[in-house]
């Protein structure tokens, strides 16, 4: 692709004055808002709001005239982005504790399966938090194999297929429809999580017959660093299953100041503390802008984006390790590579912002609401440039540069 | 006392000028700052800081500029606040999530014991969260007692002693001393709860020989709402206790990004998932204000404070539920009225804030860094007059107010 046509794709691209919605750094090609979302102009003054007017202002007043209701608002707004109904989503606590509540929760559905099965190389806080929570029910185990032994082993003594949608690293994409039946099929349930999913390609967790699934808000819905995470439980599922962390908002009655724990009916049960009201208004903020794009647009843009850095990367002689297929893959793009840290660390010394995935990968967000096909194919130049000048591959070259 | 007497006591009050570091509206007396702090002035421009700079500008960047030890720096700081060394704090979660992690983890120090000690009238998210961390622990129960048998309870199959240092409804102060090393004579640890006693009394947990605590920060240390809680643990146990919640964040390595956990040294194995950095970020302004007052004097002024109110009280014949020893009290006070809830909406219609604790409980927070001995006084002359008023018995006297 030459930049001329990169930039006849911009001119035709509907998605781009959503660019404008987001404060990008002058000088910087951003790809990494697949680790955290940039910051959007709207979220400025969703800001100045919650601070000097909802808290400065009102005080405590405020429970009562809207902070109370932002964990299922907010949910049910992220709902219509993964498939789920309003009232099947709720927004609180972080990923890790999320997961934490929806293991143990499944885990006890069936006391006579116990393994929570999962794959070598998922996210580290999924296998970590399954630690956890397999040690809080009596006779639970963690069991991890590789990708591509997953299906083959779940067995009758499976309880819960803990899968991660959209893989951090190579952004391989499970057939959640596909496992999700396997999963049913075996008398497992299953328990998504969209961190890197969720606004980086179409979910339908309704169509797929979903049980359980956590997300991360502040990658692709741009909610702020470290947002509050999100939580969906099918209809089906909400009355049957409870909280470990059963704190006072989950409680039915907050108010009463009740001894005795009772789960609140619907989705609020999840609710754990106080809802962090400074870090839910950015959120809403940053998913407010998701009511306002063509979501096949982004998809597509997705797709459009993607083959403007494999080509580059494939110029470049750089193995990806992303499948070629747009449905078997996530929004981001790896190639694995000798010095993969030195050559991330050249990448940002001149402005193009990707990370750097222990040991071996370059990881490279392809986030369409605020990037231009212009913007990937510079990245994609600049990355045939210093492929091509040796002296990234020096060792030492890292610490030879300011990274800025 | 006379309004002459109160200005007095102003003219003379080392914390006067701390008024002016909070942005409290016109016409109101708030004395709801055990419930949700106010806003400190430094809090907009840290909060403009994070927005702007940190996550705007920096973006990924600011995980290495301050933003991944921030957890632990903020912990140090509130260390100093209740007689902690820097090194057993951390900041991160809700109480209600803290609270779990500290009960699992001490509920498995001795398999031998699984009794959670807690009194009946607790808050109401920490006998919740106990129902729910005993439900994590095999063998492991919870037992409530009237706070007047609590002492007595301690028996040998006590595990864990989990009591509120300050009550939320009356006041009511625990000799943390005293308990604490009750508590350990027969062989169980204490796991604190100093959300109301954080910022509002003396705390010595280095003194008490503590355990474990957990506290909240929007209230006295004036994070924000929902601002992300805080967990001690002694120097002692930081190595032989374990998180429940074992998220990434708390592992030893967590960019190495290894499948199995291993808890980091220290504090930071509380973690779980990524910090809540727009949150943390309004807390550490809050919580900084706590740097530049003389301690002593607060707690001083707390006590001068609660006699104006309490003489306000007895003067319109209203049962104080709170003890009038300072020391065995914390810095709010709370008759007990029938018509609570209406008395409480006809205060907040003449411009003072407090807040109603079902079934019958006026409670009023005593917060003397931005409370004058003069608001403390006017907000007295109030309830007397409202007292006097009969009209504020009528159960239609809420719906007839325009609560502003």
């Amino acid at each position: 692709m030459t930049l001329d046509e990169a930039r006849a794709l911009d001119a035709a691209d509907p998605l781009a004055p959503m660019r404008e919605r987001f404060a990008l750094p002058e000088g910087v090609i951003y790809l990494d808002g697949n680790s955290l979302g940039p910051l959007p102009v709207g979220t400025r003054a969703a800001m100045t709001d919650v601070v000097e007017r909802q808290w400065g202002e009102r005080l405590i007043r405020s429970w009562n005239e809207g902070w109370i209701d932002a964990p299922t608002r907010i949910g049910a707004k992220i709902a219509a982005l993964i498939g789920a109904a309003a009232h099947e989503v709720i927004v609180g606590d972080s990923t890790s504790a999320n997961l934490f509540k929806a293991l143990v929760a499944a885990l006890r559905i069936d006391p006579g399966r116990g393994v929570v099965l999962s794959e070598t190389g998922n996210f580290p806080t999924d296998l970590h938090v399954a630690e956890g929570a397999v040690a809080c029910v009596p006779g639970a185990s963690l069991r991890a194999v590789p990708r591509g032994e997953v299906a083959a082993a779940i067995g009758a003594d499976v309880a819960v297929l803990m899968l991660t949608h959209v893989h951090y690293k190579t952004a391989e994409r499970w057939d959640m429809a596909a496992l999700t039946a396997a999963a049913h099929a075996a008398g497992a349930v299953v328990v998504w999580d969209l961190s890197h999913s969720g606004g980086a390609v179409e979910i339908d967790l309704s169509g797929a017959g979903a049980d359980l699934a956590v997300g991360c808000t502040y990658k692709y819905l741009n909610g702020g660093p470290g947002a509050p995470a999100y939580l969906y439980a099918a209809e089906r599922w909400q009355e049957r299953l409870s909280s470990p962390l059963s704190g006072w908002m989950g409680h039915a009655e907050p108010f009463a100041f009740a001894d005795a724990y009772a789960p609140a009916p619907g989705m609020k049960r999840w609710l754990a503390g106080t809802p962090p009201m400074l870090a839910m208004a950015a959120l809403e903020a940053g998913v407010d802008l998701w009511a306002e794009v063509d979501r096949a647009a982004v998809w597509r843009k997705s797709a459009a984006l993607w083959d403007i850095m494999a080509a580059a990367g494939a110029a470049a002689g750089l193995p990806c390790v992303t499948p070629a297929d747009p449905a078997a893959r996530g929004s981001h793009i790896s190639f694995r590579v000798p010095h993969a840290f030195e050559l991330t660390q050249a990448l940002i010394a001149r402005g193009v912002i990707g990370d750097f995935r222990a040991p071996d990968v370059l990881r490279l967000g392809l986030t369409p609401l605020y990037l231009s096909h212009e913007d990937v194919w510079r990245a994609g130049e600049l990355l045939r440039e210093i492929i091509a000048d040796e002296t990234w591959r020096d060792p030492r070259y890292a610490e030879r540069l300011a990274v800025t």
